[in-house]
């Protein structure tokens, strides 16, 4: 029986490997911020794609309550990997990680680049990624947790998820 | 054009049975919790059920990175609705409810019936539910936000969750 006090095992290839792929593959996240009046941890699912250096990245409305709690507070976390339909959605992989917002002007150098990335990724957007409360939003990781399933745990670098 | 300033619509009942719905139809959630060590929103997927009550529970081991976080910090939220295979999966309905979260113990009144109710909703939690680190903790909502998709979004109190 493995031994269930160190939930986590070491960092490996295969993790690594598994958690580039939720980050590339996802187009939707869930979102833990902070309640910009009580601090309470909130939630929310934000889009999300990654920038041309494999940084996660997300397009935000600035009437979202998401938007005034990042600005309050840009330390966050995003959980990407969605579970399939059958089976244990518990053993499905999933990837959280902390993050550090911070809010992408429209006239900084490669904002047009990012834009047309995201919308070859994210088509639908070209609906409202031009509304003038829309914005992109860097979420540089800080640390991450690999959740393969029970017994399957694995903590990671920042350089452990970029392509 | 709706006013994008108030992004907030007045509570009603078809707001109401979705919100009911989406939350009776879960099986699983993302739980925004507070880390124990440095209060950063952090982030998880957990199982979720309601009891008899029609209240939130979750099943949790104690060697979890959210276990830690919710005893140090029992104010968290929970997100419900899971994005369909096609479309804007920001346009799917989802449910955001900040939550106070309380363990119960496995001698109190009721627990055997919770697990009964538990085990028809999750049978495969039968492999771990009764493992000396599993438990279940009741999560009772404090504030709830609908989000039906863009132009949607509707506060909903406590009593418009309930069954």
């Amino acid at each position: 029986m493995p031994d269930r006090t160190d939930p986590f095992l070491p960092p490996d290839d295969e993790g690594r490997t598994l958690a580039r792929r939720l980050l590339a593959e996802a187009r939707h996240a869930a979102l833990a911020y902070a309640d910009p009046e009580t601090g309470t941890p909130s939630i929310s699912r934000i889009a999300f794609g990654l920038d041309e250096a494999g940084t996660p990245i997300t397009l935000i409305s600035s009437l979202s309550a998401h938007d005034a709690g990042l600005r309050a507070q840009p330390l966050a976390s995003v959980m990407v990997g969605e579970p399939g339909i059958k089976g244990d959605p518990l053993t499905h992989p999933r990837l959280m990680v902390q993050v550090r917002a911070e809010y992408i002007d429209r006239s900084a150098p490669g904002h047009a680049a990012l834009r047309d990335r995201w919308l070859a990724d994210h088509p639908k957007s070209k609906l409202y990624i031009d509304f003038a409360d829309f914005g992109f939003v860097r979420m540089t990781p800080v640390s991450a947790l690999l959740n393969g399933g029970f017994g399957k745990a694995m903590k990671l670098a920042p350089e452990d998820l970029r392509p």
